[in-house]
């Protein structure tokens, strides 16, 4: 008998028990399908649940361990801090520090825009910006995501706010109603990643988050063009038609020319920027440092010329000193509760899809580990935290992320320098943001929200996957056209279609033998390969369960029909055997075995034997339980198709 | 080239170009894996939906004939009848008497019962006994099925109906809710059928049917003990703890004792029959006459000895004549519209699974066919039908088919023959039932309840799967402790969890060599099979998409750091070849194959190879596509398992 590893789960109880195997090898080339030991249903119920849930094994280190340090093992597993601080130095800090100004630099001003796109006051963006980045990196295990408030995210969030509270009219009900979903949002991140419910995010599939992406991109530039041409009167709608209608009918008398000037010069610089970094590697740090510039720049010429006076729009005040407490703020009681919960639980799956994909990212980049359960934890906390503390719904951003990495970070401390460079910005700058004219956010959004849209990711999933790509387009054209949430709707239903579909349709193949070979293999792939006369060999490829069975009997009918209906006009012999070939049946349920019973009864009455080869040990065990084994005879499971064909053959009747 | 039959679907265009195949044999004995020819991206798109959506080929019939035979085939295709009629026969009329004789004499008094279990007068079941079994033998396709109210959708419909509107308060607008969610019960499986999505009820999982059933089953005889015990005040909740105090709280004061007596032995007398019956199966139609033999003879007893005025409560006067028209009943305006949709279509789909489960087993049992999508427009139609002439929702009752069948049926006339004695029955008889005690209708309802209990399929589910189990259980003690609604939607969240869990955890498994052969196979199955030093085979068991993706990178990751612990303990050669097993692998996508490049990726660091064996035709397709053959290298892929050891094997380097 050969070794099993001892860790894997599902099977632990394996190596116990050999006096059970009930495999014989009377024949000297073939083998008998082997029937798996039975296993304590305790067990074999544990073992399920642990690979559902615990597939990574959290527990591992845990193991075999005295108590002390199991606490200790038990703390630092919530806060990694501890554990990685301890090989912390100064090389590593100048790594972190370096970073952590460049993204700081990268984050004031989008904080500012990103605060207006959530329809709130821009020092909410920067308070944003200082509380969360510093609770995840005390308890996250990303060394390059960077934390705060990401153009999407803000986006959503304004949509869904605006849709129950008009901002403008109740301004301090719907900074609440904001809290209060950030507030959901980070408690719907801890639940999910306490009750190891992380594989629910992998729900939405790429190619639809790829064009959800892309649409809010195309969005959130549409929505600058108000502060780029100076726009006073602008839809609350977000499709691309309201917005462009809008755009048209001030194009007489809404304009501001001046702003446009600003914006426009400005919004070429930055791209300039842009394409500098992409060109050459080394020089990442011009687009990072571009916005600040940028900022600095056009606050001093609009002081200098007084252009406010222009009508060109500012910032305006911007509330000096670190955040307030927003405890008191959020709705326990009342109907908003209910929407804040209802908002909160949408903008936080988001918020993790975004923050997960980058975190995996730049783990395997990097080649660490990253534990999704616990980083959704920390994740979070942190949105809870911030949601006390006067922040909306923070994640990863992918733009900074990237600019994190590049500039050479090696933990998280780099977000805690970013964080601190926000306090100091908080505390001491922000009457200078005064003057800065909005046309310059509108400028900064757009640049960085191009970086969105993926075309190369687009091209690839044309070409990998038509279905992926009408998921992909669907939550584009959903975004762009209709509304975020209209789009995000469209991604959902999508991926569950392809899912249903999956697992309702599964494909079947009818194999055919490799010349000069014992291999059997699908003969529309393999053109080579030829039939077996009087045998049909139909390959199911999915487990038999519920959902499929009937279809899985009626196609392998069907498969049977075509063939005779073809043997028939060519006065070739009929099929005497339809051997079943099981490799990829994995599973079976209860409706599976009624399937297969009533393939059978419909095979007898057509006097054609029913064969199966290779069944896997979950499925020959519930052949087994359920009788099924008898019915057809033991001697029609074989170990290959191979074997069944040579036992097969010789048998077949000639016409 | 081997020869690939005409009338396959999604690979018709398969026979015309080889040139494009690129499979070149260089050494002897190993077969290159092939790439299957590109097809026609609009030729791929149809295949996929029609192998989707019209699985069973429905227009194969229509094909190469000329147009007036077209229409002819069109219209038998929507009415069956233009085609069995046809061969119909005096000696198939014979067996349809009898049968049809024999339903209609066990339905009269079920249907009683059964339109008090929805709280509607005794009339509305004789009524839906009568349209619905006409529309469906002219448009249904089995032969087998008894058209009628049944217990089951009779207690649901009756359980949703009076949490809108108290059946005693309103009972006009109770009724008329009642024919509006029969409409868009009907409406919604004509939809299911027309769109072909008939799929979709394949989504109740047989085991979470099962529980449902026995669950509904148990409810129904508690609810029947009022009338069986003659209690007068009875709780309007279904769950046992209420149902079992109503009976206990009136034991000393509200039972009678003459009804307990007639209902007690009349409810043994048939028991009797019905055991009779099931130890003879010559003498069925002892438990199908024993109802209306009951019916007469108790009424006749009560009618005598003026029980009714002994406190024997007695159906009393039902409104004699044919259906009424109540197309002005239904609410097709106003806040009801939207509770009876809700309603019509929980109930339409319930309906629907039963039916299409009664007709799929009569069909495999007599070997016919039926086309479930077709099915879905027949019993659709017929509901809409009924919902217009004062009918409730009916579908197919499993023991009236049962007794149908067992009868001698040939064709759905014996719906017909039922249809007519219901007929009679309503112009000329009704009156009669007036000294019927409900007691007697309580015990035929009891009985007929108890035949849904499958104690032995329950046996069998806890054999074949535990997980099944559960969700028959859950379904069960929902319906018994909760409601009908809860079970219903236990049962519905536990085929859906599974279904989930399907897709996202598949199944890993580690293959091994079985000696003496070429053949690779699971090592916890076959203990005899060995692991190739140097060499980790690992076989995915499941399409590879964004829901699994990450979950079957981390996995296969989870399966080499296992193995390379286990050989760094026992000082054993590292492993330098990772071949995936990719046959049961059937399709990719663009979240896949980013799992495999960071799979690849991870390899590389370690210094191993990723070696792919078998990838099919969809998988190898995409894997070229997004140029992934390329990143590993072309010699990288082989055609079976065996092939891929024989050529790494000697390239590993002794440690």
């Amino acid at each position: 008998m050969s070794r099993v590893s001892g860790d894997v789960g599902a099977q632990e109880t394996v190596t116990t028990d050999t006096a059970s195997f009930q495999c014989h090898s009377e024949a000297p080339y073939i083998h008998k399908v082997c029937i798996p030991p039975k296993q304590n249903l305790l067990h074999e119920f544990t073992a399920r649940v642990k690979e559902t849930f615990f597939a990574d094994d959290p527990l591992r280190q845990f193991k075999d361990q005295p108590w002390s340090r199991k606490f200790i093992i038990g703390i630092q597993s919530v806060f990694p801090i501890l554990e990685w601080g301890r090989h912390y130095n100064l090389t590593k800090f100048k790594g972190d520090l370096i970073a952590g100004l460049t993204i700081a630099s990268l984050c004031i001003p989008q904080d500012i825009g990103y605060a207006k796109l959530a329809n709130l006051a821009p020092q909410y963006g920067l308070y944003s910006s200082f509380v969360p980045p510093l609770v995840y990196a005390f308890m996250g295990s990303s060394r390059d995501i960077a934390i705060g408030p990401v153009a999407v995210i803000s986006l959503l969030l304004g949509a869904l706010l605006q849709d129950e509270i008009d901002p403008d009219i109740h301004p301090l009900e719907y900074r609440r109603l904001a809290f209060t979903a950030t507030f959901f949002a980070g408690i719907t991140q801890v639940m999910l990643g306490f009750f190891r419910l992380g594989f629910l995010i992998d729900f939405l599939s790429h190619a639809a988050v790829v064009g959800f992406m892309a649409g809010a991109a195309i969005t959130i530039a549409l929505q600058q063009l108000k502060g780029l041409l100076g726009i006073k009167k602008f839809t609350k709608n977000t499709d691309i038609v309201s917005v462009m209608q809008s755009v048209w009918s001030t194009v007489n008398h809404g304009w501001n020319w001046q702003t446009i000037v600003i914006g426009v010069t400005f919004l070429a610089f930055l791209l300039l920027a842009k394409y500098i970094g992409k060109k050459n590697r080394k020089l990442f740090w011009v687009p990072a440092i571009a916005p600040l510039i940028s900022v600095i720049l056009s606050t001093f010429f609009v002081y200098i010329t007084r252009a406010d006076k222009h009508n060109v729009a500012i910032v305006g005040k911007i509330e000096k000193g670190v955040n307030p407490s927003s405890v008191k703020e959020i709705f326990f009681t009342g109907t908003y509760l209910a929407k804040g919960f209802k908002i909160g639980v949408v903008a936080g799956m988001i918020a993790l899809t975004e923050a997960i994909a980058i975190a995996r990212t730049f783990a395997t980049l990097k080649d660490y580990q990253i534990d999704g359960n616990k980083e959704m934890i920390a994740l979070g906390t942190m949105n809870v935290v911030g949601s006390l503390t006067s922040c909306y719904v923070t994640t990863g951003s992918f733009s900074r992320s990237a600019v994190n990495c590049m500039s050479g970070c090696y933990t998280a401390v780099s977000n805690i320098v970013m964080s601190c460079v926000v306090l100091l910005t908080l505390e001491l700058i922000t009457p200078l943001f005064k003057y800065t004219p909005n046309a310059i956010l509108a400028s900064i959004i757009i640049s960085a929200v191009l970086g969105l849209i993926d075309i190369e990711a687009v091209k690839l999933i044309w070409k990998i996957d038509k279905f992926d790509f009408v998921a992909c387009m669907g939550a584009f054209f959903g975004v762009v056209f209709v509304s975020v949430e209209i789009g995000l709707l469209i991604a959902v239903s999508i991926s569950f279609a392809k899912i249903l579909l999956q697992v309702t349709r599964p494909r079947t193949s009818v194999l055919g033998k490799l010349p000069r070979t014992t291999v059997y293999r699908n003969i529309l792939q393999y053109p080579g390969a030829t039939k077996v006369p009087g045998v049909l060999i139909v390959r199911v490829d999915s487990a038999i369960y519920f959902s499929n069975s009937n279809y899985i009997r009626e196609r392998i009918m069907r498969w049977l029909g075509d063939e005779e209906e073809y043997l028939k006009e060519n006065n070739q012999p009929r099929i005497q055997y339809l051997i079943v070939e099981m490799s990829p049946v994995t599973d079976i349920d209860t409706s599976g075995i009624h399937a297969l019973e009533g393939l059978h009864g419909s095979l007898q009455k057509r006097d054609i034997q029913l064969v199966l080869a290779n069944p896997g040990p979950a499925v020959i065990e519930k052949l087994h339980a359920s009788n099924f084994t008898n019915l057809i005879g033991e001697d029609k499971i074989f170990l290959t198709v191979s074997d069944a064909v040579v036992t097969c053959a010789p048998k077949i009747e000639q016409a």
